[in-house]
Parts: C-alpha cells; structure tokens; sequence
C-alpha cells in the first residue's frame, strides 16, 4: 500500500492510499489512527503531494553503507558505517526546491531507501525490527561534501534547511532487501545501486540504532547511498527512483 | 524570572513561576501562551520538576568552545567551534537517572549555559539574537567520550537517552556574558568556568547556528563545556551550578 501526505484546493493536510489514479482519502494520519476511509477520492493529478511524514525526533542517517564509499573520505578514515543526525528542519516533500547555500565546494545528492519508524522502538532484535517499521520512502541526503569533509563533524553539512527532501510516498509493503536505486540529474543517469548491497542490513540497522536511541513514530532512518557522480547545482532537476516506491523528483535553486 | 515545568500530584505537566518557596501556576506554556496565571500557587518542595522543555526539533550543541578544550582531542584535531546535534530522546529532567550504557571507556559529564529559543530563527544577526531567546538553562552533554573519539562522529555517543539533563529552570532575565559554571560529583567539585570565557558569544552562536539551520520554539543550543576531570560512573550524584538558574542535580546508574 502507497501513503500520501496532500494537500488540495487549499485543504489542510490530509492522507491517502494511492490506488490508480486516485488518492482514497483517510480518516487521519495512517501512523497513529489506521486505514479508516472517508469514502472521498481524490484525482493524484489534483493532489499537492507534502513530505509523507515529519519526523517529531530523529532522522538518522547511515554513512558508509555500500560498498566503495570510502572512496569520497580522506585516506586512513574509518569505513565502518556510521551514524549520524540531520534536523527535521531539512525536511522537504516532492517538488520542494533544494535550496544550495553558499559553501564552499561541491554539494551532491544521494538518493536512499529510507526507513519509517512506525512505533516506539527500544533495542529492537533484528528479528522484531519489521515490527517497529510502518514502510518505507525514498531520502535525499543533500550533502555539502567538501564542508563535510573540512568540519570534520557532518551534521552542519547535512542539515541546511532542505537537505533532505522525502517521498512521493510511504510504501508499507516493500521488500527492502531486493530494491533497485537510481538517481537521475537532469535526464542523466548519475548512479545506481541496489539494496543487496547494502553493508549493514535493514534488520541489522534498525537493532544497531535502537539500541543507541530510543526511536518514535515518524523517525526516519535513511540506509546510505551508492556511489555515482553525484554533485548537483543550482537550476537542475534531481530524480530518484527505488523500486515500487516510486520517483522523488526536486529542482535546485541557490539560496536566496 | 524562573519557569518551571513539574507535575504536582499525579497531574498533567504545568508549567510556573518560581516566587519564593512557591510556584505561581500558569494557564499553560509560557512559550506559545504567555505568561497568565491560574492564580493558584504550589509549594516548590511538593512539586516534580520536569524538564522545562522538550525541543520538538533540534538540541544543538558547541564544540570546543572554551579555551583548551581541544587537549580532549588526538593531536592535529581542528580545534575550531563545532555544531553537532543530540535527538530529543536524548533530554531528561532534574532527578531523573543519567543511564550509563555498556560502552568501552569513559563517559563524561559536561556542564554548560543552554540557550533556549522562543521563536522561529533563520538568519538571525547577532544584533537580533535576544530577540528569539526566549532564556536560558542548565544542560549536562553527557559524552561517552572515548567512543566518541573512537566513531569519528559525535552523534552516537552524545545522543543515548538520558545523555542531556536539563534543567531545573527557565531563567528569562540572565544576562549571558557573566555566568559562572561549577560541577560537583558526590561532593567534589570536578569543573569550574566562566561564560566571559567562551570562544563564540552568544550571540555569534545564535547568528552562526540559525544560519545553518531553522531554528523553532523550544530548541536548545548548548553553548559548550568548560575543562575539568570529568569521568562519571554508576551510583555517583551529578551536579551543575549556573549563575542564578539554580542546580541541576542527577544521579547516574548502569543502564539495565
């Protein structure tokens, strides 16, 4: 099942299961009130599609999690993968622009299968974590690379305002270990990979950062990104694709 | 003025004003609401202080931001201030247990000045900053210090639950640049420092977070800690003295 967060004709935000061309409108937020229906239908075509969840906590993010990533980091740094924190300020739904900043360097986009955390989720055994998940969508994480890299520290440069763009959708029923990942800068296939690469697996993620920190519902856990040719500026149009979730698209702009 | 947050026989959270040995209850958060009162009054020593508040987005912390805290750090480390961020799981109130998790080596306590927002800030000029600080609080960055160093990323080892007590008060009228910071574990002091001492002002901290990031209501930035033997371990008594928003004091246990 595909779960959208919309607006239309003006309305407050409201959620849908996407089915065809239509979204079937929900009662409340699927997370926390289930798959009750209004019986409204709304055409996705008239929809304005938000960022399918914002995190009340934590977006976690997972470095270092396919193979060949430590390519991008200085000689001699650790390639175990690696936690680390954006803001929920980073947040932004389909078609947002990624608004670049004035750093220095290069700034790039990695597109990642992202978790949703469903439920309260505390030291989770690999065998549980399914039941702590509610799905899945598809992450950017907009990274200022070469900042990155001289901070030291990566939080600042992963977490400008709309670094992490989200969606279209939450899909409840991907098999996360057989998913392809595609990004695409202005018509131009920049990199592809494939969740059965991933280092850490998601069972193996969610144990490992459950036991760190207590996860809520709406965290988010985004599980890395494979390599390609990743560094975007402003004026461009950014697409990722992962398996049945669907294609995050947004354009860049500088930050105004 | 001191504000409160605390439960008063098996009450919702309220929040009050500290006057004298009594809390003057207000009709709800001070940060949204205002600062109307109920007009009943509860004796302080009958209330359960919580956290004052709970950061919907970010706890944001400055590295390296005293003189000399770099000797912390492997030699050839940038020694320049640094953002890093801790989840909101992370925050506990005055009282409640600091959770030592089975990590290798030490784990410290950092006693230090936390700003507390008030309003939506982005881009805001050092000028402006007391404008969107709403006060000021006592916050401890618990650290598992070694890990920390171990991971390269900060994220993990400052972000454990219970790793940020804060509290016991909401100081609004304190001036900044003359604070005085003092810990005490079981009885011994351990650190003392001085806000006239920080690398980055607060206001240069304001400004140069709030460039990075959106900054909303009830987000912390912890302003960094000063030097001193910092080891804490199962079953000891932390305390933090700062100026005149009182001390927060928590015990610390092996997480279970």
């Amino acid at each position: 099942m595909k779960i959208a967060r919309f607006t239309s004709g003006g309305s407050d935000p409201q959620f849908g299961i996407v089915d065809d061309e239509d979204l079937v409108v929900l009662a409340g937020d699927p997370m926390f009130q289930g798959f009750e229906t209004t019986g409204e239908r709304i055409p996705l075509a008239e929809a304005r599609l938000l960022a399918p969840v914002i995190p009340r906590s934590k977006v976690v993010g997972i470095g270092l999690n396919y193979p060949g990533v430590e390519a991008l980091l200085p000689a001699g740094s650790k390639t175990d993968p690696v936690i680390f924190l954006k803001p929920n300020t980073s947040v932004v739904g389909p078609g947002d622009a990624i608004q670049l900043p004035p750093v220095p360097g290069r700034v790039i986009h990695e597109g990642e299968l992202a978790i949703v955390i469903g439920a309260v989720a505390k030291r989770v055994p690999e065998e549980d974590a399914d039941e702590v998940i509610f799905g899945y969508t598809i992450a950017d994480d907009v990274t200022a690379i070469d900042q990155m890299l001289d901070d030291g520290q990566w939080a600042r440069a992963k977490g400008y305002d709309t670094f992490c763009p989200i969606g279209p959708f939450i899909e409840t029923d991907l098999d996360p270990r057989g998913v392809p990942i595609r990004t695409v800068v202005d018509g131009e296939e920049r990199s592809t990979g494939h969740t059965r690469d991933l280092v850490l697996s998601i069972p193996e993620i969610v144990a490992r950062v459950s036991d760190v920190w207590t996860l809520l519902p709406g965290d988010l856990i985004l599980t890395g990104s494979p390599l390609g040719r990743l560094e975007i500026e402003p004026g461009q149009r950014v697409e990722i694709e992962i398996g049945t979730i669907g294609r995050l698209v947004n354009p860049t702009r500088a930050r105004g």
